[in-house]
């Protein structure tokens, strides 16, 4: 029986074992990087191998067995998501708590099978997609035998609506999966994170992930029809509605759950017809602060474009977007209709005016490639300037690169929040001081720099990198307090711990101070309603302190 | 101590007491409808005057009296929201069971003691706004002692923040009241439901109202930043945020929980600045769904206008905005901004050269004003065909027309759900057609038809009106009659009970069938956990019978 895919990830960090780079190449990324940073050496180190793992603690009877591994690169595969304080721990060979059985059911017969067996036998669930939490979602706590449920098997298109242009995907169909599995019908999701290739639709749903649209439906949420998953009572499983008023949304309930009421099995989500007309453009800003205020304007206006990233002077530099003069913003429309070329190039006209009237100056093609002009003419029907197509390719290629930093001791790490306007200079500022006296104070040098990367008419969310030199075998310490000073500044300043990197283990401390109290024992409460035992995901979202409601006593968990 | 506005609503019906027809106009007005529409009398009946009620089974300590009432004009008021059942039970002068104690609280604090007080007493506790709810939403059970909380006093807009376009607005603040305040500022909510008038924003966000936007955002659950309401656990108040992806939503728990949870005090919302370019025409096909295949295009290209009606041709006939030959298709588009004149000008020219494909023609201003011109022009700046503004006078006039309707021996019923596109005529078909069989079985003739009030990409909100001739006497057998069969058709096509009338007591049977399980489970839990004596509105979404979660115990409430 074949277990999904033939080609294997490798067993730490990103990426398939068969796609990793030669000795050479890896040397001459490390050379550059080392460079271009200012800090980690130049020869990388080799990660460790594969080390014996713990002997599983649970077995899988006859039932369930077909399609449950105990092979060690398998288990080691599912100890951890893609932080990189689990890239560390695996580069190390540090894989002290792994899953005792990894199942990887085929169809929903074989899912509500392994459900059944690893709660009757008392075990942790833990559901996982593509393994690309960065916040610590699928990491099996220690205490007591864990079976983690990989849904990648699970990765058809099984229906498509084309007059509602919706489809019905499973859960572990990945982002390429889908993408290809849609494009046979000119349709596509157009859901792209930086996970893109990895990442599944039910994790995405699971976390509340959100794609690189920067306005308007960007949040996996706003796509989502319906879902169907398996709690322990049972199946989970909305209607297919374009909209409904009746009563509170379940599928926002399940939306960020993050595993701990139900493994999601399928959903409903809407796509789209893939776009034949784009316009877009690179603007130069003087500051952040001016490129900030200039989406706002254009956000503020009603305009909605696809694209709208703004990258500070020292971002745009890194990423080799940019010289570091400048803050950049990218702006870009995009439509699929044919009537649509038209107001695609009114919507970039008004956005440019906008632009210019808040100070802006288009990019004259950095790269070399010829960039929109001015204030009102743009291109379609093609990618924009090359600072466009830089950003873009770093963009997704950032995962790879992180395992090589990981290699010469580069310390890198990226959160993001979401705050209003009314608060945002203060608090990008707020953020990038704690967060930069920390990185000095802990590594003693580095760069934290800042994008924004979803614009809302109230707020926009900004994203922020920290790369800093890591002290060999001292890098998780070092992460831990440069994490907790960030993610302090975050709560300090008004934001929100995450805005679609999920709560997970990591962020939990200051997510039990952003949620609402009653909210918290509502949520404890659902949990108990559906998981009387606590199994699935412990210790993602809620504390064990709030279990059980008023009364402080977990239900059917004594 | 003032207990609100000076001016008094009337016990029964819609309107204020000071604002009714006189005896000609409304003679006028019965002879006009009951020829218009084929039946009812000429002649209207006269309500019946506020009768003596139960006495109240509950008094008030000193320390709440201060804003409470036990007058039996506000009783009575408070007894019934304004659906037709409503309607008829108070034209008929029947209030058995009036809320014992109606609260008015001024600020939080008097919320507060209000709240401990009724709780302590054992009281049903009943959040009222504007007393708006068609389905049932805020009616005493008739067990047990009841108090109406009236947060009608809290209707200020109490902040402004004009930079992230948002403001902080008391529960109590009505359409009108709050639309004033943020007019100051050149603000808006834009959020018009057919209940402007006296709908309050706690309301909507108890209920999930939706406004007149036919497209993007529309339901209120699109406009809340943060919402801020007291359980019998607390305050429940999330953070300010424009987005977060921080587990399940708070906020979208309490959205659409219809005070079982808590009672809202105030909320954050998104504003909007008052549009000033506008582009809009009327188009009409040759059939309903000829026009709803246009709104589905043009929606599907990535048009987003603001207004997008479809009435079916004898929807249009009777609202005296078509006569009867075609469906009518209204669509508006609106900007803000300095630049966006010219974006509007061409949203518009993009849909209707998407209706023109779709077999549409451009109205030739029925009622007399010039329409919009086929195919590419349109009219900015101003209002656009008389037929539109026709429709939304009636649109905003109906509540008052229905008391008329209940005076004359007309029964009149609206319904809506939503549905995906794939089964969008036969689910309009079907409806209509279960719906009209019952309103000939029980009524022996009558008028049933659809308009279309809100467009997604993957779907629509069909409404629909029943206007039949009244038995004297009969008119609640007939209703539910009519309901139960309507509801039925609903629920066998795929649709949701209610896109934005909400669940109440209503729609509950049919609701319960839509609901997943688990989360019924996880719902009643969520109440159990904040309200553990289920003392708010109890009977609302969520039947006994699933309280307390798997057990089916009532945790708290033995």
């Amino acid at each position: 029986m074949s277990l999904g895919s033939a080609r294997h990830r490798k067993h730490w960090g990103w990426g398939y074992a068969d796609e990793q780079p030669s000795a050479p190449d890896l040397s001459a990324a490390a050379g550059f990087l080392s460079g271009h940073l200012g800090f980690g050496s130049a020869e990388p180190t080799a990660p460790a191998p594969l080390p014996g793992l713990p002997a599983p603690r649970l077995r899988a009877p006859e039932s369930v067995a077909g399609w449950c591994s105990v092979d060690p690169a398998v288990r080691a595969r599912h100890a951890y998501g893609s932080s990189y304080r689990d890239v560390v721990r695996g580069f190390r060979g540090e894989f002290p708590c792994p899953p005792d059985v990894v199942a990887r059911p085929g169809d929903e017969r074989e899912l509500e099978a392994t459900l059944e067996w690893a709660l009757g036998a008392g075990a942790t669930v833990i559901a996982y997609g593509g393994g690309t939490s960065v916040a610590g979602g699928v990491e099996p706590g220690g205490a007591g035998d864990v079976v983690t449920i990989d849904t990648t098997r699970l990765d058809r298109v099984l229906e498509v609506d084309t007059e509602s242009l919706a489809a019905r995907i499973q859960a572990g169909a990945s982002g390429p999966g889908l993408e290809s599995q849609l494009g046979e019908y000119g349709l596509t999701l157009r859901h792209f994170p930086q996970s893109f290739q990895f990442q599944t639709l039910g994790g995405a749903i699971a976390t509340r992930a959100s794609g690189h649209f920067a306005t308007g439906p960007t949040h996996i949420d706003e796509f989502v029809e319906s879902v169907r998953a398996l709690t322990p009572a049972g199946w989970w499983e909305s209607r297919r509605l374009p909209s409904s008023g009746a009563g509170p949304s379940p599928d926002r309930l399940l939306l960020g759950s993050e595993g701990t009421l139900g493994i999601i099995s399928e959903a409903w989500v809407r796509v789209l017809r893939r776009p034949v007309h784009r316009a877009s453009a690179v603007v130069l800003f003087a500051s952040f602060a001016a490129g900030a205020a200039a989406a706002r304007a254009l956000v503020q206006a009603g305009l909605r474009p696809a694209n709208l990233r703004l990258l500070d002077p020292e971002e745009a530099r890194l990423t080799l977007a940019g010289d570091g003069s400048a803050a950049l913003l990218l702006v870009g429309f995009e439509g699929a209709g044919t009537d649509m070329g038209r107001v695609v190039e009114s919507l970039l006209a008004a956005a440019l005016a906008c632009c210019r009237d808040c100070g802006g100056t288009a990019a004259a093609g950095a790269g070399g490639s010829p960039a929109a002009s001015p204030g009102g003419t743009a291109r379609a029907d093609r990618d924009p300037s090359s600072a466009a197509e830089v950003w873009r390719d770093a963009f997704f290629r950032a995962p790879y690169v992180r395992d090589v930093l990981v290699a010469i001791g580069v310390l890198s790490e990226t959160f993001e929040s979401a705050i209003t306007w009314n608060r945002f200079d203060s608090f990008v500022e707020s953020v990038l001081g704690a967060t930069r006296a920390a990185v000095l104070e802990v590594c003693g040098a580095g760069h934290v720099t800042c994008r924004v990367t979803h614009v809302y008419a109230d707020g926009a969310a900004p994203y922020f990198t920290v790369l800093a030199p890591a002290a060999r075998g001292g890098e998780l310490e070092q992460w831990e307090a440069i994490k907790a000073a960030a993610s302090e500044a975050v709560l300090a300043g008004g934001g929100t711990i995450t805005h679609h990197h999920a709560v997970g283990r990591d962020h939990r401390p200051w997510y039990d101070r952003q949620r609402p109290d009653p909210f918290a024992l509502a949520l404890a409460a659902a949990k108990s309603a559906v998981d009387p035992g606590w199994q699935l995901n412990p210790g993602v979202l809620l504390a064990d302190a709030v279990a059980g409601g008023p009364d402080g006593r977990r239900r059917g968990h004594p």
